[in-house]
């Protein structure tokens, strides 16, 4: 009945353009998220952000895109609900706190910022392929690793805490 | 295919706290809404947000409610996803961002707020029941006028956009 | 010492365009909020900003512009300081919460939902030549006036409030 | 005249709570940019903010808080000017976006968030005592020197934009 208590939000950051590998990656990433019921959040535009979409959309997942401009020219064309925020990267923001936890995969700068505030505010994160680390990061070596991380670490920390 | 070229996103907005009379308005509101087709935006606490989103929920629709606090606490239980933003009012902007056309019930300062920056972006405002205006706002007797209002002029703006 | 303790901060806002006589009184309010040695917030743009800008900045006070794009591009020439947001219309959120009171000159939307997040705030706020109106918005017929209403309920609010 | 395109905008950012040498660095830091002519941007709350805001105040400098809460509450004592933004880390955007450069002393999740959007931003970042580092990302040894070095890097860029 109340639905909010039961799903889970996983946030798939990464590059708005990445390489082939990169881009296979984060569908599975998808895939898998949506393979386990959890909801995708991303920031709604290309290159890793639509793959994960991708992925998690063709698995017949939800997918949520928090868009960074002022209406929603740029959205790819796989998620199922596009929310505009016109706050640029501050959108990122919202990112991290929306979401239970967040894969980073690749990225740079703006997926940096994402995961910094994600740490700051308890919440796991999996860095996949990312050539940069951050303390208390945690990494895995493939997709469903990555979403296999994430999602035991979210469950971990709601059970710790209080109902 | 490209789903998001087909969905139609309503704001709800209105007061944390109103009279019965409003809430069941909102309620029936909500419901119009869900039996449209369409994709209920809110700012997800109580009041007038509480009362649209069950009626759509209850109907069958989707309801988002985009939350001002840091987390989920304050949610009410009829939305089916939240976006957790921190931004204060200033989520208010996103919610008129967000949404292809607005639906006022009642409100004061912060639903003003909502209204005046839907309108700024060019957007239809319709009020039930407010007790101010502003213009260009177009005004509704019921909520079943209220969302015919609505729709309608969101679909003139569509067919009036370049594809 | 403690300088931020005794600073008042009046924000003016108004639309980026007016005519002559709406700037003529812009001008003066920002004269007048200088010449009681108030720091002058406002959106840093055009139109009313600058031109309450520039009296408060001929008489030698000081001009804060909270700008809403990426960069100081747009910015006036009266500003003693900027501060860049990205933010869009979410930055007139930011007036509303750093200013002490507000006066609003003519304007439209965007001067709307200033002047109604500051009232939620519980600020004063005072209109000039405004065409619309909210509860709770006090009006002057000049410029002085609008400046000696400000700063009296700014003190009013200030000396109610615990130590 | 056009008082905005001379004054130069350098953000200290760090924890809100740091051991004495981190603090006495950063109250050098403060102090250097004053000397220097420029203006401080900080988070405008404790620990390193305070320390930069103290030693650029003490020198005669213009200090500029950019807080997060939704008042003036917990700014410390060193502002000149204080800017109430409500955005949470939200706010560490805005500070990026007004700075011209940026140094970063110690500082962990939030710092990091700060200097990865001031270096997607084209912005340079000048490192002191951080026990992180991001690409681009220049290293300094001393207060003096990390002052120097965003001085320099920001005139190198403001030489090489279009008029």
């Amino acid at each position: 009945m109340k639905s909010i208590s039961i799903k889970i939000y996983v946030a798939v950051v990464g590059g708005g353009e990445a390489e082939k590998g990169i881009l296979e990656s984060a569908f599975e990433v998808g895939r898998e998220i949506a393979n386990h019921g959890a909801v995708l959040i991303c920031g709604g535009l290309g290159g890793v952000m639509q793959a994960a979409a991708q992925g998690a959309s063709e698995a017949g997942g939800i997918t949520i895109g928090i868009l960074p401009g002022p209406d929603r020219q740029g959205a790819n064309s796989f998620l199922t609900y596009t929310l505009v925020t016109n706050l640029g990267h501050a959108r990122n923001i919202v990112i991290a706190h929306s979401a239970d936890g967040m894969i980073a995969v690749d990225g740079s700068y703006g997926t940096i910022s994402e995961a910094a505030i994600a740490l700051k505010l308890g919440k796991p994160v999996v860095g996949l392929s990312t050539e940069w680390n951050l303390s208390l990061m945690l990494n895995a070596s493939s997709p469903k690793e990555a979403v296999a991380i994430v999602l035991e670490e979210i469950a971990k920390r709601a059970f710790l805490q209080p109902a």
